[in-house]
């Protein structure tokens, strides 16, 4: 494969943002070769998540548009830039929304994740190299996405962004694991950390939770509670390890008080994952003094503030907030896909849809209108 | 000593608080002997502590009078009652104001110290077993302050209250660390956790913010910021091993902001010590992100409210709180007697002054006027 394309633009179908909230189409768009340090893909299989909802609906941000969504996905490298010699042509990979580029003092530090030089950036739709795009459409740019663009049977992106994970990997199963997935299941196990035996509150059954659900039952939770004000979502949760709901609507009192009576004072860990300013306060509320820890996933409105008494902390309670669940993608991540080679971890579930790429906007219908967790979408169908 | 006492009312001096805000008075009491899980102490040393003084002023509270204060302290058991297989006469120990049963959810979980029958009680002026005072004057009863009233020559104590130590131990220099050097020690060295070569900020250079700073000399920081409204604590800070100060009233700017300008980004560590909610807030947001961890010790005003931003904690921030530096006093004080012995952790300097016991009224007038951090009061002169 790289022997014929490396080096050369590559003309392939990608799936083009054209205005904010309107259908995707499906246009040939030419992909240009991978300058130094970066590297083009083969994309196989891509998933749609809430973040690519809400750049291409743009109600909260500065709309850059014609742009290529999509940063869940799994490929196949299929040529390398200047410089690149952590990877080679026909490696497995999972692209990444945030990147690691060794070098900075957060990915030196063994306890940040969050890369100077390749943090998240919803803004930038090029890349660093030449702060231009690699994508076009008869001489027009079409901007890149946090750094993925995975809706695009090619794409580039910057080594640093791109984790090498084991050939034998299912890429149409472990491509979830390029974001919501890994960010759940890595705020309970790398963040939370609850002990066997311990009570762990989740906030928001979406995807997201579901996956810090499932990873307080692969730490030996005896008790998972889900809470959510959906209702429907507790049928699906108990797949997940959930083992009794709580939905903040059926009850008179506050929420954290609800749950501090079912549980003698507390749980010992809770993970909030709906990004509701008030659901932040309650995952901290509920926690047992002297050992409870409260984590946050969920991203805020800009406006909202987190008030709480300060004798809540005080009183030996921990809250930390989590990005990504503290992976770092290349240096992690390969080893979450092989927690679900050992069957450790199950992906199956997470997985409620599929379609053919042509059939894309099918999976922003289904994410808006809540239905089901992810929708996996087949490049090459 | 216990053979002719033990089991005997003993009569000795005590300085008995009659009134709110007025100076003790030396009386002669009579001391019961110690009920059940209970033990009466020779006090050799006691010293005075910010709790004592503002429970004695009772401005916040409701009052209890008449009433012997005091709760740093080291002293010899004089007798034990039924059922205390711990300790026998003649042990050194120091009295601790917040209890370890042993036995209760907290002191059964490696991550509290929060123990569920002896945590700290201010409004209680009696024992537990019968709901009584050990102490009288002519069968009035006096109360006694969060469970060992050290301002007196004998006292009882619950046998949870009571920590025993190596007898080699000077109790004229240990006794300080019934309360708050163990505070402030334990905030560093047991919460925050900085590592060698990091910068720790420490809000608030009184006596429990210099021993946060000297947990965090010990820890082998390399820059630790000491930030106080007080220009005149920060000559004796730099024996703390204090490396640079900041004194918020110098700037315009926010004190976070300053910090982070200093420390390019924030500081890996902070620690406040002073209970101002300004201060609690400026302590979370001076640590850098991706890694940093704000640790409050100070304790705050009834209706204060923690105010900050979600995505302050989002960008993987850590804010706990801690109560009596996390140390479990039974299981945990013996090994930092012994931090002071091997002369790891410095003590002397914390003594800025020594009274006799007749003129206790002095260590009270040194710190109404913020004069030195720690008087010692001598029990025999």
């Amino acid at each position: 494969m790289s022997s014929t394309t490396a080096g050369q633009v590559i003309r392939c179908k990608a799936a083009v943002a054209w205005e904010a909230g309107k259908p995707l189409v499906i246009e040939e768009v030419e992909v240009a070769p991978p300058q130094a340090m970066e590297v083009r893909l083969k994309i196989l299989f891509t998933s749609l998540c809430h973040t690519d909802v809400y750049f291409w609906e743009a109600k909260g941000q500065t709309p850059l548009f014609p742009r290529i969504f999509g940063h869940e996905a799994g490929g196949i490298v299929e040529s390398v830039g200047e410089g690149v010699t952590d990877l080679k042509p026909g490696d497995h990979v999972l692209p990444v929304f945030t990147g690691e580029c060794k070098e900075c003092r957060h990915c030196k530090s063994e306890e940040s994740n969050m890369c100077d030089l390749l943090r998240i950036n919803t803004d930038r739709g090029v890349m660093l190299n030449d702060g231009k795009s690699r994508f076009s459409i008869n001489g027009q740019p079409i901007y890149h996405f946090v750094g993925t663009s995975t809706f695009s049977e090619y794409t580039v992106l910057h080594v640093g962004s791109v984790a090498k994970i084991n050939p034998a990997a299912p890429l149409d199963k472990v491509c979830v694991l390029s974001c919501g997935i890994s960010t759940g299941l890595g705020a309970t196990l790398n963040v939370a950390k609850p002990k066997k035996g311990s009570t762990v509150a989740v906030f928001g059954l979406g995807a997201v939770g579901l996956a810090a659900a499932e990873g307080a039952r692969i730490a030996g939770a005896s008790r998972i509670i889900g809470v959510d004000l959906n209702a429907k979502r507790f049928d699906e949760a108990i797949k997940f390890g959930v083992t009794e709901f709580v939905n903040p609507k059926d009850h008179d009192k506050p929420v954290h008080e609800v749950l501090a009576e079912m549980t003698n004072g507390g749980v010992d860990r809770s993970i909030e994952c709906t990004g509701s300013i008030n659901a932040m306060i309650s995952a901290f509320e509920c926690v047992h003094d002297g050992w409870g820890v409260a984590v946050l996933v969920g991203v805020p409105n800009k406006d909202d503030a987190f008030k709480t008494h300060p004798m809540n902390l005080l009183n030996e309670r921990t809250i930390k907030g989590t990005f990504f669940g503290n992976y770092k993608p290349r240096s992690d991540l390969p080893s979450v896909v092989e927690k679900y080679m050992n069957k450790e971890l199950e992906l199956e579930k997470f997985i409620t849809h599929e379609v053919s790429f042509s059939e894309i906007n099918k999976a922003f219908e289904y994410m808006l209108r809540g239905e089901g967790l992810r929708c996996i979408i087949r490049m090459d169908a």
